[in-house]
């Protein structure tokens, strides 16, 4: 299996880029110079290229010729309160194999704290996205107020589909079946649920449509990662 | 929130029962005798109780009355080869939140371990089933071999939905929606996938439907999850 790795960098055949991770290069892969890697950045599909030269400094890899054509996931946001480190990183790796295209940490009333590591979150995604294959990083935006995230998404008109464990949701197939083309985000709550305040904001907004996930209680990160996927077997790139 | 407790002892009114995990009572929870907590045991329903006395040796409880009636789950049943440590455990977290009646960890031939801790799955699933606000814990089966599974599923008449990472399956929407009614397994295959052995054994049983998940490469517990969340949605007890 050929290492892949994001890069930053523009891929053109004989481009030399840098900026790969040197400390995964060197100490975990334990590549030589002359190794085979994969590339991609995002924007210019997949391309096979060489190690040039590795030091404790600096990577410099050779591109050779191209693999595999960029290809546009569906534009799907993922919005979650901040987790406990643990969940948190699970979240994050699950949701990039599942596809998302935008990661972003809301704080509610009821979150368990005010602080987000977006730079590492943005490295998790990186890893996840390296290793399920994809051509993309999720975006990681800037961790806000859920009054104001959802402002923006009004601006968009990006439909939202709200994770309720209150019982008054849709249940996830109809909501999902019924989605319109478009931009899409998911949002789920803090272990404490969302404050009353919150429900009436959020159900009276018409961007909104309240989503049932079955009978059960589930953790915040089941309940992303549940509904990434029945949203992708139903609407998105899974079918 | 009253703290929900799985105990093996009939539930009934005026009923005594112990067995409740004395740690978690004393030094997670920290209750006090008289304290309030919610029983269930599989078979007879939710109930409320009181502790009647704790000590470093013993809790005794004291059930009240009857605050749910038993359900039934959906007879699904996850198949996972073993995976490390933090994988596995979350792997049987998340299936007991989506709802899986029976877990069974198999010995595949790319494998990266023989060895599996049945009981200490089963005490995360239990922990899973208290948090989820299930009313059973899932069964966790002892582990074996691929081919003897495979043997005793066709003998139960269990539809097999195969997680199949070569392109070959039908995509998950359309085999869950078109499930028969009746017992339910999904197989998820280890890191290494399947060897080309298996494939050929698990494609030519007529209980099998060999499942796509999608364009990206899943870990193993992301696929088990994700197919788990398609098929409550679609087919379970999500609708």
């Amino acid at each position: 299996m050929i290492p892949r790795l994001y890069v930053t960098g523009d891929l053109a055949a004989s481009a030399q880029v840098e900026g790969a991770d040197i400390h995964y290069l060197r100490n975990v892969l334990r590549l030589p110079e002359g190794a085979e890697v994969e590339l991609f950045n995002g924007r210019d599909g997949g391309w096979r290229g060489r190690i040039a030269s590795l030091t404790k400094k600096a990577a410099t890899i050779t591109v050779e010729h191209q693999v595999a054509a960029q290809t546009t996931l569906p534009d799907l946001m993922l919005m979650f309160t901040p987790l406990k480190k643990t969940r948190i990183d699970f979240l994050v790796e699950k949701a990039t194999e599942l596809g998302v295209s935008t990661l972003w940490p809301v704080f509610t009333d009821h979150a368990i704290t005010d602080r987000v590591n977006e730079r590492r979150l943005t490295e998790i995604a990186r890893e996840a996205a390296e290793q399920s294959r994809r051509l993309s990083v999720p975006d990681v935006r800037a961790a806000a107020k859920l009054r104001d995230c959802l402002e923006l998404l009004e601006k968009e008109g990006r439909r939202l589909f709200v994770a309720d464990e209150t019982g008054g949701g849709v249940p996830a197939r109809t909501a999902f079946a019924a989605a319109p083309s478009g931009p899409v985000a998911i949002l789920v709550g803090p272990e404490g649920g969302f404050s009353p305040g919150e429900l009436d904001l959020v159900r009276r907004l018409d961007i909104v449509t309240a989503i049932d996930l079955g009978p059960r209680i589930l953790r915040a990160e089941t309940a992303a990662i549940a509904a990434l996927a029945c949203f992708q077997a139903l609407r998105g790139d899974w079918t």
